[in-house]
């Protein structure tokens, strides 16, 4: 069992940041994604791309973004719990949430932020009539850990971004990586697209275009695909299929813990703290909705630090916070480091 | 007359990243500030020290994140009316309001963001009786334009990081620049602690200590002062005086604008769009207070975002606005320049 002051289930450029303003208040973050990395929207859906609304960057690549984050929170140590999806929230005491997963992992804290985003990201799947009975079985919707594939027959499916970026990173671990679409145009970064031709014409991604993963076989675990090209099927050998057509959003199982839900988002007090109608539940970031709510990243910085605040009395009733700066006061970390601005020195000139 | 969409007051952090976003809604802005320059706080009190809990910046300096948003903001061409106080805030019909300055200068916008933080900064003065009636006549409370000190013989007094690096700055521009300071011992970054010493050493810096400037005599501006040092007088030829002993806000003016005010800020309806008693008149940043404020830079970007919104509903009423994210739509200057993502290509491979 996993227990913490403030549980964040999400793991987001807004729960990241969350994890900062906790710790400068004393308070330990255990995050909680359905994903295999940290990042939300933009580490799955973006990260290459620029983004230009982030206060005081004229341009940041999302990925940087993530990696700048997790850089700045890294001194208050949060534990993760990625690639499982926080399936039930439940108050067992006057002083406990829990919080457990699809896989079974059970998380207690004192109080719990929502930073779900617009949910959890379910893959579209290729119409294959038996692809439920692979599913974990060498049907992967996702690349959690690349090892899994070291020295193993992959076929991947897609003609977009990820399809072209996996198999070009893939190319490297697996044994053979089959690279199959449904049309002979990729879209995607130009960058992208040509290293899929380099590799291809080394020999180092077999292409098989215009052409549809339309079956799977194997005893308990994939072992060959059926491919059809032009109206004509073909049996290649694999050990896995991971097909990357897209990924939708899916509010999931948070709409059922009996918070208040309007547009998909939950609702939250947004003149105070972004808590939800369940006290010591709050809700952070795309997936909370009050008036004027817009779903941008920097808003999500603020959130995140009110709610903190919020979480910090609830902690320490009738303790009196008083707002530090971290460049007068630096930031002390749960790891012993300590970050702060050079300090004056009070020196003789003669 | 200046005329323009959203007057800000305010060229702190906050007043700068609104322009930012008003610039995506199409509006057009201007700023007043009583500052030389712009920047607020972090300009005029912190400009060489880290700030740690900027989102996204494990550690970033006061001036450099100024910087970053004068880069940001650039491309939306913000008017500045620096160095001159806004007085006067007036509705004058259904569409203009009026700011007027200390200096005169009339604008018109359609909407006023006040963000002023604590207010404008009153420098702390010495006491000497007739100082009064040498102000703006060689007595100088800040470094405005250093070009006004070419090749003049300067006083600076004062022990502290201001006094020590216009000391340095200045002794490359004035003929001659003289420091008194009432201790031996200075209160400043080491780095300038050091470099008045190798002035002074290489006499480019004449250092006058424990003493203090006791009078001003000139006619009609300043001509020579009197330093006292250990009880003795001297007299020194001087043009400018510029003591240096720190900077106290003031809300000033702004308190006398209708507005509704508690603790020295003004109150807004952080519910929506944190607009004041007053339609049309926002107040973010520093200068508002409603429950939970938190007096931080991330959270004045967050209101100056939600501002802008309601500004541009304000001035485009039945408008359907409909959020675009930067990184999908890009950004469009007024100066005809545009920022975007690289695009995607459509390419085939074989
Ligand atoms: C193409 C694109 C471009 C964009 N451009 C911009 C831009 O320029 N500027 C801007 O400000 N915003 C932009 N956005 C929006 C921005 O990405 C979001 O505002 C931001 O990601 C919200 O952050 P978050 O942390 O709230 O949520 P997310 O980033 O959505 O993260 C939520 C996380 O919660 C996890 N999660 C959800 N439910 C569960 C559960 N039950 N269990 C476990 N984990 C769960 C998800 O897996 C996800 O990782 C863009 C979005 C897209 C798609
Ligand atoms: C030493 C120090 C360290 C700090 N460290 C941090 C930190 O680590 N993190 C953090 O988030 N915050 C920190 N802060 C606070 C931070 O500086 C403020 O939150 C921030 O400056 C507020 O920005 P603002 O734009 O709202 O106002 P300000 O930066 O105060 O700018 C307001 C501007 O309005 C102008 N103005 C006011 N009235 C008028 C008028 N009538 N006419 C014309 N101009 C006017 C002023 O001249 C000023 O330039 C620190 C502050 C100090 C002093």
């Amino acid at each position: 069992m996993i227990t913490t002051d403030l549980l964040i289930i999400g793991a987001g450029p807004t729960g990241l940041f969350a994890v900062f303003e906790a710790g400068l208040l004393k308070l330990k973050c255990h995050i909680i994604d359905a994903l295999p990395q940290p990042g939300g929207q933009l580490a799955e859906l973006y990260p290459k791309k620029p983004i230009f609304d982030i206060p005081g960057y004229p341009s940041v690549n999302a990925g940087d973004l993530i990696d700048n984050l997790m850089e700045q929170i890294k001194q208050f140590q949060p534990g993760f719990t990625l690639a499982e999806t926080a399936m039930t929230l439940e108050k067992i005491d006057d002083e406990w949430f829990e919080v457990v997963t699809n896989k079974g992992t059970v998380h207690r804290a004192k109080a719990v932020a929502i930073a779900g985003g617009l949910g959890t990201f379910e893959p579209r799947k290729p119409p294959i009539e038996n692809i439920a009975l692979y599913e974990e079985k060498g049907v992967e919707y996702f690349v959690k850990d690349p090892e899994v594939f070291r020295d193993k027959k992959i076929v991947i499916a897609g003609g977009g971004d990820s399809a072209l970026d996996w198999s070009i990173f893939l190319s490297d671990v697996a044994k053979e990586v089959t690279l199959v679409h449904r049309r002979n145009e990729f879209r995607g970064a130009l960058d992208s697209v040509e290293k899929v031709q380099v590799l291809k014409d080394q020999g180092k991604i077999n292409l098989i275009t215009p052409a549809e993963v339309t079956g799977i076989k194997g005893d308990g675990h994939v072992e060959s695909l059926i491919i059809t090209k032009e109206g004509e099927e073909v049996e290649i050998t694999a050990d896995y299929f991971i097909p990357l057509f897209g990924l939708t959003p899916k509010l999931g199982a948070i709409a059922d813990w009996g918070l208040e839900i309007e547009k998909n988002a939950i609702k939250v007090d947004n003149s105070l703290d972004y808590q939800t109608n369940r006290e010591g539940i709050y809700a952070i970031g795309d997936v909370n909705i009050y008036p004027g709510k817009l779903k941008l990243i920097l808003c999500g910085f603020h959130e995140a630090t009110l709610m903190c605040q919020s979480v910090y009395k609830r902690l320490n009733p009738g303790k009196n916070y008083v707002l530090k700066y971290t460049t007068v006061s630096g930031v002390d970390g749960f790891d012993g480091s300590r970050k702060e601005a050079e300090k004056a020195v009070v020196k003789k000139i003669d």
